[in-house]
């Protein structure tokens, strides 16, 4: 099998469409060298190698034959050799998978050297001080990556030198630390002689760091270096890194083995990097950083300052200017020839690597670059114009999940931050305020105009109030679909849940947050009180010291452009899961086409309507229920009214009361008993309701439409606030379309005895108000329901996947319990995706499928769409296509980001059953 | 449509197979009639018009024409007239479902009567006194069933006139109450003038309780009388009898309308019912009762004793000598005859009503007889060798279920009772003991010598040894599985589970029992207190008062005889749940053929073993929990070793561990302390531990193989241990047959990794040991298990379903908290069964289905069987065999029950196949 593909001479052995074999940065350099671009020769050995040796731990037999032979052929094409100090060959070694991978062993530089090589090298080029630098660059970097000696004594001995350096120039090293002295003493002024110190140390450091003397035969070194990058595949931050980012262990990495070019051969040599468009923006301008005499690292490692390709407009001081256009025009012309020549040739925002030797340019990377989602919809938008790329093409461009950045205030990048913690990215948006930890003094203190972050070990349906007044949430417990995760993005609040290093004490008002060092070994702690100031970043799930700066993000033309293409191209409808008339206009603002998901039980926690709440709770019997109830009454139908005013003209499809009663009780004493006195019975009264109230597994509890069969005048006072005011607000000449959903449904008997109970309310209210359409539905979120579905769409008129807690119980899982191993379970590849957030399709996706046949089997014209969390992913909007569901709701933040992942489902969907040769027509029965 | 069928004379106008639309009294009574046997003429109302009455409220429009001509037959074949004071045709009404139902209204006699006919009766039979006897009979249970006024008001009235005699009759009424007074003053010593003054009175009391004056029309009578049996199929006794004894409400009642005869017309008249062979033995000799003189009613309501119908041969004055045989040796010799000639035409046992009028026998009902498990095991057997029914129908006509009867000691039936309270059947036999209300207290009296009752609110893992100590247990919460009624079943123990009348206070020590009166409100209460004696009544879910006697059932030959009929009929296997080494060779005592589900967690709770186990939860890394778990492994070994060898030469499938941490530590203040003392750390550190370990949902948590992921040491023991006990065993010359199962599996690579530890400690084991053959296996309990079963067949060698818990999640539905509305579900058709001890077909059945299809489809040779408590269900043991599992698994007392019901069930399933033409050979895996 052919293990290695050679590259040179604009001639590539390896097909650059290959990425799955030659990774990207192999299939790059191929390609750029097929299109007769200046790339040193070199060669890839394909990602089969990389797979071969995890699964078996050595290398593939024949691989030392077929890398030899390539050696030789970039010896004969550059009339170099490889150890040979007459002529003395150098290569760099970097890893490249389908995928950039950060966490990876990314590149080794000159390899090659020793002492007779960097000899013969300083002879070659006359010029012994670039000969020490390549020799001194090469040992730390081979020791770190492939010896496994820390970075930080190769730093330690160059500081030294650098002090000695300063010494000899007049600076008082000792008053300066390391990073202000490698600002004052820079790498080019560390003279020859001093070089060749630094190498000695340096070779002194591997010896007794790994007790054994650094490897001086090329050969040798080529081995370790590749071994190192297969490796490096398998390490812990890659692993992690492939989890967080959907890339499957199966791909494996490849290797790349070129010659080497010199950026650091004085000052008519250069490295940099660079873009196509502004990464950031997207802006059609060619973007990127360069440093003169450096090799490929520097740019990035922070010591030096890179400096802009373009020349800044603004420019007062011509001395200041050091744009490459100025500083080397011909080179920088050339790459702007390049750079356009790439992006036209992969129809796609490219991110480049460069070097320039002795002013010659040479390109060492090309890749489709990463962008911030305000770059990628306008680079999309615009390549449309330019006509390079179709609307299609454009709308799948888009990371869907990226639409989240534009929505959203993010925090100043250019602000320093103290990182305190990291918790789970539970809601994205950045929040300041004081820290509070209840939700009553949250509501209070922002009732008082302070700016308030609410902590708590985790919220419960008691905290919304507090949720709701404060800026951001966040929580030492739970995951992505937390209570606290759910509710916050609902609210289109920052949230970051499950903050393990959290250990929030209420008694003391105080959270301690513990402190790791890299190797997870814990460090320090921080203690925190009442009223400091943090700061949320829910996009990443960072907690830090202080209120920072935020800036808010602009919509621009691009994005309500992408977006039209992308509604004209969906066929699926996206509603909202919306609970408040708030929510709803919020919900319409973000192009919501109805409620999907209402959820009457948000409205009774309202200060007014909880004492309700509780007195019918508490109710003996029936009568005193029902006086509670018609408390309760006006108060609904006012919320619904006010909803239904809203969403004028669409649907809006209301669950009736589905949490246990207990989660509406209070929990500490002195609300027990101020909760006694307001009802007027016994604290022990109160106590045993609460009790018996109590559940081991309230998941699996009295709940649901079971609430709505043991006790009918709840859910008969619901469906009553409902169609009292859609009549109400059709009188106003309004469209309203509600939808009343029963939750947990189990069994079709149920649903039977549902719908005759709307049924009896429905033709009482009708009886002297106007009459008003209206459907009746269920969600389909118990196993048995999906397996039953035949049966529950005899009643139905419509399905709601509530596949939060479909997924629940499928997997066995409680979403508030699963923290402990659900996250080992995805990082270790038991699982491929968090199943809350990416819908387990071989699981429950297979139930949803049964439901769906069965549902349309008994009735074809059922309407199908889902409310869970998974609404608002990507990745599961496609399976929802694919299953042809009539809309998906998710929360309204969520919305834009449905509606572009929905026309992407719909784009891939069709090419799908177009190459399947099965087109079916898309029917919906969304109204 | 024929909505009414006569009979009479020789001929019967309704097929007696249609018992569906005639109901068994209907069919009997037609069967009887072509027969040729002396049954007085009448007409069946089919079920169809219940069934229409049910749903419309009223009475098919072309019901009294039919009712009127069939009337006319009547009329016409004895030349009486309904209503003609100068020959009076009176008529008995009686309802009559498909299956007997003693909730239902049952029987009006003598309807027709009123001061015109009764006074022409009188005429007719020159017997004043019988005519008037016969018009209060009927005024009182007409009343009573039709018009709704209470039988207790006649009874007083009666009582009066008793007294009135008594004190003729120089009695001191009023030193007797009124039990005393009706058996000194029996019905017969009533005078007519006495009886007319009744008559009177009852009237007057229609009068004043209705309103209205008692009927006189006897079409009027009539009509309501047919009403009244109609509406009594809808009543609340009713509906509650056919939920427990599965009738469906569909069926309907049909009503039986029979021209009267008398056996209270004198000394030569008689009632009396029969059964063809005793129902309490099954011994092959008439066996009934009767009662000179006396209408039926009198037979069953307990004032006059009534007699034997055979001679007894043990009477030594013949003056007592009161049988039938000896006081009307015809009618009694034409009784046999009649018996014998039907049991031989319906081949089986019969339950006959009979009246002889002036000497001549009337047969009035005839039907299929209930009777005990013992005379159903003896009269299947003895009928085989009569040759009167084959070895299969033998088999079937024993219900599995009554087997309980034969294998658990009983309440003596005679003992006087004083009942406390209801609850659910959990575990049946019967158990006397002391109250306590702690398990340790429980385990220190039993070892004291002391009989006891554990009383709990429920019962947890932590229980068990208090549980295994105590003679009975009783709880307040919990349903038929719940760990009360689960372990006591398993342990063969007596319980009486979820009695919601109990009020258990452990700070007072005592349990408050509330009394209900028959309309459900609470009319009392009973308090009792620690040491109290109570009697369990497992099989019924009784709590009485004191310590009653008990009689201990005695396995007879027949039994014997018939399960080795059972054994040779079935191929599933029938193994037990067991997880000790003494409940292995009780079941093996009991049949089983190997052990299905030995649950290692169970050995934990051993005081000497708890502290190992909490020491290696509170373990604070992996080297501590190591050390803690050497502790165990010992002890695991031990008991694995003594399981396998009772168990030699049968399979033996270990689960791993599968319970929630948490179930492990205390929850108690000063046992935390202790377990703090003894492990060395602090109070607040092993509450953190419980408090970090604390669950939300713990069905859904951390448990199952999830821990043996996270915490791969314990599992390693675990297999360690049974490998090692194995291989020891062994090499004592016993065969062993391992197979280890891993809980809760959700996706296959969990089961790849868990195999993958335990071919790493086999390995281990097998270097220094005798290598042992063992299997590899998995429960499949979660939805997504089954789901994707086939992908969990590429691993597992055995899938054994865990029905309870796949219940759970396929409803949604915690079997701990679905108390509060799972009855009510059941009770009002939700559901037509409790699905956690009759499995539900529609929603897990069919999960069940796809799973055996799907790892069927991967693996043809995959074994498969199911542990959970449907295991020792007959009807969910159908459902099993219908898909071809291998076994099924129960606790060790419902082994015999589960041998029995297999073989039925492949009786059923081999005649099912036969009817559909679609005969499959029956292929078992099970070795």
């Amino acid at each position: 099998m052919k293990l290695v593909f050679s590259f040179g001479d604009g001639k590539a052995e390896g097909d650059p469409t290959r990425k799955d074999l030659l990774g990207g940065k192999g299939a790059g350099l191929a390609e750029m060298t097929s299109l007769g671009l200046p790339v040193p020769p070199g060669f890839t050995i394909t990602t089969e190698v990389c797979r071969q040796f995890t699964r078996d731990g050595q290398l593939a037999v024949d691989l030392p034959r077929q890398v030899d032979e390539a050696l030789t052929q970039i010896e004969a094409r550059l009339g170099m050799r490889f150890g040979d100090p007459s002529a003395p060959l150098l290569v760099s070694v970097r890893s490249g998978a389908r995928a950039s991978m950060p966490g990876m062993m990314d590149t080794i530089l000159n390899l090659g050297l020793n002492d007779e090589t960097a000899n013969g090298l300083a002879k070659r080029t006359q010029n012994a001080r670039f000969a020490l630098d390549s020799y001194r660059r090469f040992i730390a970097m081979y020791a770190d990556v492939a010896l496994g000696v820390k970075r930080e004594h190769f730093e330690a001995a160059l500081d030294e030198a650098r002090g000695r350096v300063g010494k000899r120039n007049g600076l008082d090293a000792t008053r300066l630390n390391a990073e202000e002295l490698r600002r004052k003493v820079t790498d080019a002024e560390i003279p020859e002689a001093e070089l060749a110190h630094v190498v000695t140390a340096f070779k002194a450091i591997v010896k007794t760091q790994t007790g054994k003397a650094f490897p001086n035969d090329p050969k040798e070194q080529l081995w370790g270096a590749i071994r190192a990058v297969f490796h490096s595949w398998s390490n812990h931050r890659a692993v992690v890194y492939r989890k967080m980012h959907d890339i499957p262990e199966s791909w494996g990495t490849a290797c790349n083995i070129q010659s080497m070019v010199f950026g650091n051969l004085g000052d008519t040599s250069a490295t940099g990097v660079a873009f196509t468009r502004d990464p950031s923006s997207g802006a059609r301008t060619l973007y990127g950083e360069w440093l003169p005499n450096a090799q490929g690292e520097d740019v990035v490692a922070g010591i030096r300052t890179p400096m802009p390709l373009r020349r800044q407009a603004h420019l007062v001081d011509p001395r200041a200017d050091h744009a490459l256009e100025t500083r080397m025009p011909e080179a920088f012309a050339k790459l702007v020839t390049i750079s356009a020549a790439l992006e036209t040739h992969f129809r796609d925002m490219q991110d480049l690597e460069f070097t320039i030797q002795d002013g010659t340019l040479y390109m060492l990377q090309c890749r489709s670059a990463k962008r911030t989602g305000e770059a990628a919809v306008r680079a999309a938008v615009e390549m449309v114009k330019e006509k390079l790329i179709t609307r299609e093409e454009a709308l799948l461009r888009v990371d869907a999940a990226s639409l989240d950045q534009l929505l959203h205030p993010a925090l100043d990048p250019a602000a320093p931050k103290t990182l305190l913690a990291c918790g789970l990215a539970a809601s994205p948006g950045a929040a300041q305020g004081r820290i509070t930890f209840s939700a009553d003094e949250a509501e209070r203190l922002a009732g008082q105009g302070e700016a308030v972050i609410l902590v708590r070990i985790e919220t419960s349906p008691e905290d919304i109030h507090g949720m709701s007044a404060a800026r951001g949430i966040l929580t030492a417990r739970g995951g992505m679909t937390s209570h606290a995760a759910v509710v916050a993005r609902g609210m289109g609040k920052p949230c970051v849940a499950g903050t393990s290093a959290l250990h929030v004490s209420y008694p003391d008002q105080t959270v301690i947050i513990s402190q790791y060092d890299d190797n997870g070994r814990k460090s320090g702690q921080v203690v925190l009180k009442k009223g400091d100031l943090i700061t949320l970043d829910g996009g990443k799930g960072h907690v830090y010291a202080g209120a920072l700066p935020t800036v808010s993000a602009e919509l621009t033309g691009e994005f309500a452009e992408l977006m039209s293409w992308a509604d004209a191209t969906r066929t699926m409808k996206v509603r909202a899961n919306a609970d408040t008339p708030l929510d709803a206009r919020n919900a319409r603002g973000f192009g919501a086409e109805g409620i999907g998901l209402c959820r009457t039980e948000h409205m009774f926690f309202n200060e007014s309507r909880i004492r309700a709440v509780r007195e019918m709770i508490l109710a003996d019997d029936a009568t005193a229920r029902d006086k509670a109830l018609a408390k309760l009454l006006p108060e609904q139908r006012n919320d619904f009214a006010e909803i239904f005013r809203a969403m004028h003209g669409l649907p809006v499809t209301i669950r009736l009361l589905d949490p246990p009663l207990h989660e509406f009780l209070p929990q500490e004493k002195d609300q027990i008993e101020e909760l006694a006195g307001l009802l007027g019975v016994s604290v022990a009264q109160v106590e045993r309701r609460i009790k018996d109230l109590h559940e081991y597994n309230p998941m699996l509890g009295h709940r649901g439409c079971r609430l709505g069969i043991t006790f009918p005048e709840i859910y008969a006072m619901q469906v009553r606030a409902i169609v009292e005011a859609a009549a109400d607000v059709v009188s106003e000449g309004l469209v309203v379309l509600p939808e009343i959903m029963i939750p947990l449904a189990m069994t079709r008997e149920e649903l039977v005895r549902m719908r005759g109970l709307v049924d009896t309310v429905t033709d009482e209210v009708f009886a002297s108000r106007l009459p008003v359409v209206f459907a009746f539905g269920t969600m389909i979120e118990l196993p048995r329901a999906a397996v039953c579905a035949n049966e529950l769409a005899q009643v139905a008129e419509f399905f709601s996947f509530g596949t939060n807690d479909l997924t629940q119980c499928t997997l066995g899982l409680s979403r508030d319990d699963a923290g402990k191993f659900l996250p080992a379970y995805v990082t270790s590849g038991i699982l491929a995706k968090d199943p809350f957030v990416t819908i387990d399709r071989a699981g429950v996706g297979a139930l949803v499928k049964l439901a769906v046949d069965g549902g349309r089997s008994t009735n074809p014209n059922l309407k199908l769409g889902i409310c869970g969390e998974h609404g608002g992913d990507p990745e599961s909007i496609q399976f929802f296509r694919d299953q042809n569901l009539d809309y998906v709701s998710c929360s309204p933040f969520r919305v834009t980001i449905a509606r572009l992942a929905a026309a992407q489902a719909e784009i891939r969907f069709q090419r799908e059953s177009h190459a399947k040769g099965s087109l079916t027509p898309r029917e919906t029965h969304e109204s």
